[in-house]
């Protein structure tokens, strides 16, 4: 089944879920007009359909008239609230019939909707609840990821994706058992393995590069190289893996090996 | 080449590494009167080659006539005094070029010369030195395994393996680089990763075992099966590893893996 974006909003108001304030229009046009005169222009557009890692996301800053090409998609918007927030969260929940366990929460660094780093475990026991709530509330059986945008106090749902997560990548190094295994373990009716790290951990994913040297990667962490062919505009071509006895000293390794893979900087 | 072991007893004795005490015979005749005249019949006869795993291994207890089979073998035996040691421990050391690094110390339990299971880590910095000081000394590059009979405040070195070893598959999943990958990057020039623990660990051997349940196993610890065809008495099926908060919860895991593995009894 396709992924339909409105519905996933519609069932976060209806199950008392905190997700942004959205309406939910019919075709481009519509989301225009909703964004200019509900959200005085400054809003989220989202095509319920085929939208991930940034695309088909638009994001209007009162400039309405820039993104006047919507007017000719015939599909259902959802049009949301634009949320200044300070930094986005993710829980990784194993969930089987019985029992449902939540990786700890990590903090996510993304650029134009794609994840580019995270590190972990923070803080935030009222994500891990609303996570593992989620998971529950649905009914679901195996590996899922929830996105979170923080604002001070406040906390909203951005998304869930019903599989393994990029944000759980780091669970493959940190983690007795990772999100890979655990999702097996669940649609296979195996025992859920416990979710709890043993140390700091952190995850820089590689978009669309190729031309680094292995060798000094792994002088901080582990390369994940997925082998792709093509190196395509920030494809996710692989990702490196690091743990730490601190979260400064992966935030540490992050960093050196951001200017490794990118050089030019972010 | 050939693994020769009275050479390996020699180069402890000349480079001060404490071993048991031994003498070399050309053959299993000379072997047995060495055991009986210098050790008083109680002994331990290794073939100086082919020997792993208990193989061409043999203790003598007094009952020297029970082995005089042995007085038809032509080869080279190393007759070593016995020791009654109290437990087996060990250490996997990875050493390149410029570095040399120990994952922390296991205690092993070996029945017939074969590894049943290991715990770690256990506080022995003084064999840590030891295996570090054998492996610079050997000049050697790689992961090697280094196993020592500890009894009360005395040392001795049994034997070392030098390559990935059975006491440190443990390392797949205690730290963040195990010794195979650490085996990779030192022969082929790449950084060593560090070989601290972030937990305490365990690993049971499945010795000619395929008729469990593995989900009972997955309760407790990860499943690594090697798919051999045959099974055959006492053969390395596979191993499982576990980890814990503590050793205490590590003994508890392999415990109860044991009653699943070997109902009958060790």
């Amino acid at each position: 089944m396709k992924r339909q974006r409105h519905k996933e909003k519609l069932y976060y108001l209806e199950n008392n879920f905190p997700t942004p304030r959205f309406l939910i229009a019919n075709d481009g046009k519509e989301a225009l007009d909703i964004a200019k005169c509900e959200f005085g222009g400054v809003a989220v557009l989202k095509q319920s359909y085929g939208g991930y890692d940034g695309k088909n996301q638009y994001f209007l800053s009162g400039n309405v008239e820039d993104f006047y090409f919507l007017r000719e998609i015939k599909s259902t918007f959802v049009v949301e609230e634009y949320i200044d927030f300070d930094y986005e969260a993710s829980v990784i929940v194993v969930k089987d019939k019985d029992k449902v366990f939540a990786y700890p929460p990590t903090f996510n660094f993304n650029q134009k909707g794609i994840l580019v780093y995270n590190w972990g475990p923070i803080e935030n026991g009222k994500i891990v609840e609303l996570a593992i709530n989620l998971a529950k509330s649905l009914d679901y059986v195996g590996t899922m990821g929830v996105e979170f945008m923080i604002k001070g106090e406040n906390i909203y749902i951005n998304e869930f994706a019903p599989r393994v997560h990029n944000t759980g990548h780091y669970t493959l190094d940190a983690a007795f058992v990772s999100q890979f295994e655990n999702h097996i373990r669940a649609i296979s009716g195996l025992d859920l393995a416990p979710t709890e790290l043993f140390c700091y951990a952190g995850m820089l994913n590689i978009l669309g590069k190729s031309d680094f040297d292995p060798k000094e990667v792994l002088k901080y962490g582990k390369l994940y190289w997925y082998d792709k062919r093509e190196v395509r505009k920030r494809r996710k071509m692989g990702h490196i893996n690091v743990v730490g006895k601190s979260i400064e000293e992966v935030k540490h390794k992050i960093y050196e090996l951001i200017k490794i893979i990118y050089p030019e900087g972010l």
